[in-house]
């Protein structure tokens, strides 16, 4: 029988300090509740993705010296960046295993380093030649491999890799090296359609080498980075574990006894492991709840990582705003957030009565700032340019007049003011930049308007009292309201009809527009530079706005 | 005898049959000035740097095929991107050589792919593994390299490579290929520190091949990246000829009379080609005047290349805002910028002259628009929150009421805003979050306030007439004007003091701070947020803002 804790754990990235003792403390309670062995995630020390701290050498010697000196019970495989050699530039993302009444040691170092999407580990590490392997185990000897290793091996990766490390594995196995069972030290952000995927991987690994594999991942967000936990062991036979999601906690594998697999809980969640027979999948939560559980994750990280206890937001009476309420709530408390209701000349009574229902059912701050003569003040000053100007002019007044109540509150309360915005109305422009967009977090920014109704309801679905979006939010027609009578639909398409048009072209990269298509495509373009002032947004899709994201321009001839 | 044209050339990202026209018309009048051969920068055909752009398959199979369609009555060599192998994932960063009467061929393919700093190549392109050539010249073969492939040679690279190209073709000619001349196809980002190192990297290569060495660079601005131009060619004597930084133009080479070198201008523009005797080191202009020319080309191609012809920016009276008014009427023409002074309570009147005088000597529109009723009426929307709250929000209330009425002034206008501040304020966050900050492109937002005096010293000695920049605003005091009596030096260290300090951090990478360096790094991590949020500055120096740019996070223990 031998026992191997999953610690998934929610680092903070650049807090070597706080992640040493995150480690530290999960560890001793492994022991206690009797595992033989324990394992992080990729880079726990760093935390994931530390980007350009990397070419810090004196960050990576830190984090180096820092995983050698973690204090354990039991034997424990830290995932740490680890300084270059001698006369290389670049450092390793290593394993090192430390343990009671052993010298801490160098177990591994990753093989294959991804660069793409998200990721950009060329851009920072040397690559080893070679799997991993610790023998703390008396007669159980653990093959180690981080993260992208082991998805060579099922095909999922877009990258040409000269090697596949499980392959390499097995091969040492049939050279007589033997191993009881792999691990994976991950950091696997999250994404929508990535459910299933690491089932597969852990099945089809644990197939070929013949024992367990388990792969332990980070949890929590790092700016725009989400990572959803999930950590997971599969058998040869197909049989799987899956930790909860969204919680930090430690998943107790017998390697030998998949139904004997436990989660001790280090937070208040209430998730459940899953085990999962052989030709079963593992199950997955309704889209709009699992989106409202990461962006929420997202968020509150995003806030307690960063020291912000306190949250601003415009409400409109929409349901955008309404949503970011409701998960600003959840993030920091509703007796930390305060809600703007900041009615223009244009506004409807039926949107501050919604914005009245959903903060009081919250039970959040609510003001109500009418703009109109702020508004006044300034179309009177700028007169001239806006009676022979763009009419848009005209209509972003009001947004930036919102944005600068919404920051004033934020800067006076020391609080964060956050971008309540979408994903749709982002990609096209339907926003106001120094406006709408202002904010140090766009809770849904990664999120199409469709998704949002989905996380409305998990929202409502989940409240054991009143409904905190009502129903009158959830059916009226989207409207920004800068003009009279305005809707959405009078300048764009149905979400219905455009959401499905942007997920093919920015998720999908599907690049044959039809008329309708085309005449969106220009209005992407056209919003590039919307996209690049960006506040950070937590991640759920495949391609979200940000690094790279970038369009051709059109010919200039 | 044999003349070889360096297309200095501005292409635009993205922009495939405008940059096929560029090449062609250069192409065109290089023959006709009696070169046998002509070659490009790096990537002409998608222009430098593509990004993402390169992960469309269709993007790169169009640059492909459209580099392949070139005509030229000469032998021509093409930077292009080219699709990837057969079952491989990544394209290439290669060479096409075309030619009236010869089958259009791959002649070259990166071997060395820079992944640091401005540079993700690694990320995007596959490497080949061995220098290119082409025999188009009778007698007279051309070894090819491309960029980084010629770096590794004079141990200017900070990673570590495999391959030495420039060995590789000298070991090519010790086993009996005639080479007669080796070319460097390049996009070789402009920084300030970077003088002179291109002439050590041509003499280097061109002795140890035994013959001229000839680098074509780009010139012009894509986003944040600049491209100073400035090819070179290098003899084994040591002779080096420099064509012209800041413009576009052929540069015609006999690779065996290095004083037959000569510039044909293709804007009007009337810097020289300079010819350096082996001991000598070619010039530079005083920085200053490189800087301004280096911002100036900046901010102009942003304009031109993304469709812009006019720009609006607010006017304090203060040093930055005048320098980027003379930048800004460089750029896209005095009758095309509209300056907006906006005093306020705390405005001194000699700030509103200071910024009449400018204007006036730029030839450009200002309008003085008190912001005193607005503020009023803000204050009094949100006086509650006001009064109990941070002083900070009343300070950022103006700029962000500046910034608001920028933005309707531009949104009218069909304009776009350009925000004037530069880097020593942005790393201290002494500025506002959708206030000043606002704008599609910071013109200083990369230069340190004591090298904006600099410029402004430039700008002031080649005007003809009045200086722009007022004695007044030279040598006033630098105030934010947001409280009675401001000073910049209330809240920061003098310029003089905080920028090297600020630069041994951010450009040196030195960490180790005195307690006066600790205060000021203290808010350096603090304003994270405000750079995320950066529009695109032009980048002069080794580290700007920017992609990757983060500090750790302090421990939250």
């Amino acid at each position: 029988m031998t026992v191997i804790a999953l610690l998934q754990l929610d680092p903070t990235v650049g807090d070597i300090v706080g992640n040493v003792a995150l480690v530290e403390e999960a560890a001793a309670k492994a022991a206690e509740a009797g595992a033989d062995m324990a394992m992080t995630s990729e880079l726990i020390i760093s935390g994931y993705p530390p980007r350009d701290m990397l070419m810090d050498t004196s960050f990576v010697a830190a984090c180096e010296a820092a995983s050698m000196e973690v204090k354990s019970p039991i034997p424990l495989l830290i995932g740490a960046p680890l300084s270059a050699e001698k006369n290389r530039h670049k450092p390793f993302n290593g394993v090192v295993r430390v343990a009671d009444s052993r010298i801490p040691k160098i177990v591994g170092r990753k093989q294959l380093l991804p660069t793409y999407d998200v990721f950009d580990e060329g851009r920072y590490f040397q690559a080893d030649d070679g799997p991993g392997i610790d023998r703390s185990l008396p007669g159980a000897s653990v093959g180690i491999t981080i993260c992208e290793d082991a998805w060579q091996h099922i095909g999922e990766v877009p990258s040409d890799y000269a090697a596949d490390p499980i392959e390499q594995l097995a091969t040492w196995q049939h050279q007589g090296e033997p191993l009881a069972v792999s691990v994976n030290l991950s950091s696997s952000p999250y994404h929508l359609s990535k459910e299933g995927i690491r089932a597969k991987l852990v099945r089809k690994a644990a197939s070929t080498l013949g024992h367990p594999f388990l792969l332990c991942n980070q949890v929590g967000g790092n700016d725009d980075l989400l990572f959803d936990g999930r950590s997971i062991a599969g058998w040869p036979d197909g049989t799987i574990v899956q930790g909860p999601a969204w919680s930090t906690g430690i998943l107790l594998i017998d390697i030998d006894r998949p139904n004997a697999a436990s989660w001790i809980p280090l937070d208040a969640n209430s998730f459940k492991l899953e085990i999962v027979a052989p030709n079963e999948q593992p199950t997955f939560p309704p889209k709009g709840h699992d989106l409202l559980s990461a962006v929420t994750m997202g968020l509150a990280d995003y806030c307690h990582k960063s020291g912000i206890e306190k949250i601003v937001l415009g409400m409109s009476g929409g349901i955008d705003s309404a949503v970011c309420a409701a998960i600003a709530c959840d993030a920091v408390g509703p007796e930390n957030v305060l809600g703007l209701a900041m009615p223009s000349r244009h506004s409807s009574n039926h949107s501050i009565e919604d914005a009245k229902v959903t903060a009081e059912v919250l039970g959040m701050e609510l003001q109500i700032l009418p703009i109109n003569d702020i508004h006044s003040s300034v179309d009177e000053t700028l007169d001239d340019e806006l009676e022979s100007g763009h009419p848009v002019a005209k209509e972003n007044l009001q947004s930036r007049i919102r944005g600068t109540l919404v920051m004033g509150a934020a800067n006076a309360r020391g609080a964060m003011a956050i971008a309540t915005g979408n994903k749709s109305e982002l990609a096209m422009g339907y926003c106001t930049l120094y406006g709408d967009m202002n904010g140090g977090y766009a809770p849904l920014g990664d999120l199409y308007k469709t998704e949002v109704y989905e996380v409305a309801k998990a929202i409502n679905s989940r409240s054991t009292g009143n409904p905190p979006i009502t129903e009158s939010t959830m059916t009226k027609a989207p409207s920004a309201e800068l003009a009279p009578n305005q809707k959405d639909e009078d300048n764009l398409p149905a979400y219905t009809v455009l959401d499905p048009i942007l997920e093919d072209w920015i998720e999908r990269g599907i690049r044959n527009p039809s008329p309708l298509t085309g005449e969106i495509l220009a209005r992407l373009h056209a919003n590039e530079h919307k996209r690049w002032q960006l506040c950070p947004a937590p991640r759920v899709s495949n391609r979200a706005f940000g690094q790279g994201w970038r369009q051709p321009l059109a010919s200039r001839r």
